[in-house]
């Protein structure tokens, strides 16, 4: 079973995840990076090589766990985080803080076929991956122990991707991660001085000033944020007020989907084919921050390394002008 | 001019820094890493290579910028803070704030010659790069426009490292990074409730119950921190209450050096000389935290990725456990 543990110093929790078994040689840097096997488990048609599917869309009158399937949901083979087996286990010792790693992780497949390149897959399948995070979205949400949920994309090695074929993950956790807790208190304090949600502040200065915005529909913005932390961050924002992403309606997933297969091309097509992840920030399921929280889709390719000075401050180092990176993605079409 | 910006959702800061002169097309990923040139500027000899030093440990009678010089120190050529030429610029925008990024990035070059391998240079290197760390340290601590040092090593491409003669690096910065504040807030709360301070109670805990250290010295401990965040991370702390690095005497210094040595000889000879960052954790220059923090050295391999999850989170997912890398690295011989 995964831990979370907190560092007294910092306050930052982290998940010990040990389950794969590595060993401390496992470690040992290799002289070549392995070769995934030519065997993807993700293929339709490979579905007994999947721990049994939780969710699936195919046609009503075809078995589970076999083919057939648009996207298909099964649980990570090495998941940070576990269902519950019994009542939470917070574990004090000395000044040391950990509890079982307890929820659940799960891995989204965005396509039967194995199409590297998840910027080419149709439409249709952005729309089918934004209906499934939401239908997963919703099944955790409803565990009381669950406090908060995450979506992310990890795309290529180099951003962390283990599999080739396109997929996402979710990650239902027990706390309230740091980060959203941050952007949380800003975002109430802003709105207690100013009457107004921060994001929507934000938006409404990006789209009059222009110059990071990347691209637009009738519901969604993609802009470079001001404070990028990384080369070409781009941050995906509803047009309305919206604190909680499971709440989109189908015209908003319809055109999230538009908004986020646009971005994903604007991205391959100007970086050729960058590694890249995106993660969702979202309200926690059971704080009532809705009047102030914005939900909301950050991007960053993989194109920097945190090195020393970040990892140490938490100050990044952005080489790259975000206004010139909006201005560069914004004047690049997609692929043909 | 770099520029420092605050992120208003967040609060966390970034420096753009493009002087490199990168253009978006720069970043349009290539199918090969570049090599780095033969000619080494770092090495004794090239001198003419490399800006003009600020400092440099060599027999008085030598001339500056030419060879016979032990540890050298140059500004970066591509500085993330540059010297102030005039009063500190406040730049507000909206909702955004900003400043230029005003202070110092120099290279400790740590050693005459190209040894890749930084374990392996001899202890007087490392005694000397401590004197150096110091001696800038002290220098750039007097400019009121400083707030904070950051004293750094990048090993290895896949860490951030941009040439690969073994060097260090020195920020100095105006205003105290949020991962510093972070941890004197956390200590500043246990002195208040406990009349202690906090990682002066977590290296008891760490020493008393051993399974996570590393190895030991007159002076320094080396220890897996609990929560580690990284597979293999280690901190280096002072057995006794220091706040404040600069400050550290001369056998202390030796100490340091020794402890530093032998740290990075384990985990090269156990890892298979993998890249690796280390950064330095001290008191903000300008502010009376003695009583309760506690200066501190953090090193990580980098064996991991911060991908999707972590990023979006801020919560790390590490597949090393704590006490076995510590086991693993304490039974491991430095190289030979």
């Amino acid at each position: 079973m995964p831990e979370l543990r907190r560092d007294p110093l910092t306050g930052r929790w982290v998940v010990i995840a040990t389950e794969r078994a590595r060993r401390p040689q496992d470690f040992v840097r290799q002289s070549r990076a392995r070769a995934e096997s030519g065997d993807c488990p993700f293929c339709e048609g490979h579905e007994a090589q999947t721990p049994a599917e939780v969710m699936a869309y195919r046609p009503a009158d075809l078995p589970a766990n076999g083919p057939g399937w648009q996207v298909r949901v099964v649980p990570n083979l090495y998941p940070a985080f576990e269902p519950a087996t019994g009542a939470l286990d917070l574990r004090r010792d000395g000044l040391y803080l950990a509890e079982q790693a307890l929820g659940a992780h799960e891995v989204l497949i965005a396509s039967p076929q194995h199409v590297e390149e998840v910027a080419k897959l149709p439409l249709s399948q952005f729309e089918l991956l934004v209906r499934a995070y939401i239908d997963r979205y919703r099944a955790h949400a409803a565990n009381p122990l669950i406090q908060y949920i995450q979506l992310i994309m990890n795309y290529g090695r180099e951003a962390g991707a283990s599999r080739d074929h396109p997929h996402s993950q979710l990650f239902a956790v027990p706390l309230v991660p740091s980060l959203i807790d941050l952007e949380l208190a800003r975002s109430r304090e802003h709105f207690a001085s100013r009457g107004e949600c921060l994001l929507c502040g934000i938006l409404r200065q990006q789209l009059a000033e222009g110059e990071r915005v990347v691209l637009e529909n009738e519901r969604f913005a993609v802009f470079a944020p001001f404070a990028s932390r990384w080369p070409f961050e781009l941050w995906l924002v509803p047009r309305r007020h919206e604190a909680r992403f499971e709440r989109l309606d189908d015209e908003g997933q319809e055109l999230l989907a538009r908004a986020l297969k646009e971005t994903l091309g604007k991205v391959f097509a100007g970086l050729n084919d960058p590694p890249f992840n995106y993660w969702l920030h979202t309200a926690p399921t059971q704080q009532p921050v809705d009047e102030y929280y914005h939900w909301h889709l950050e991007l960053a390719p993989k194109l920097a390394i945190a090195a020393g000075f970040e990892l140490g401050t938490d100050v990044m180092i952005n080489t790259a002008l975000p206004e010139e990176a909006a201005g560069f993605l914004r004047t690049t079409p997609g692929p043909a």
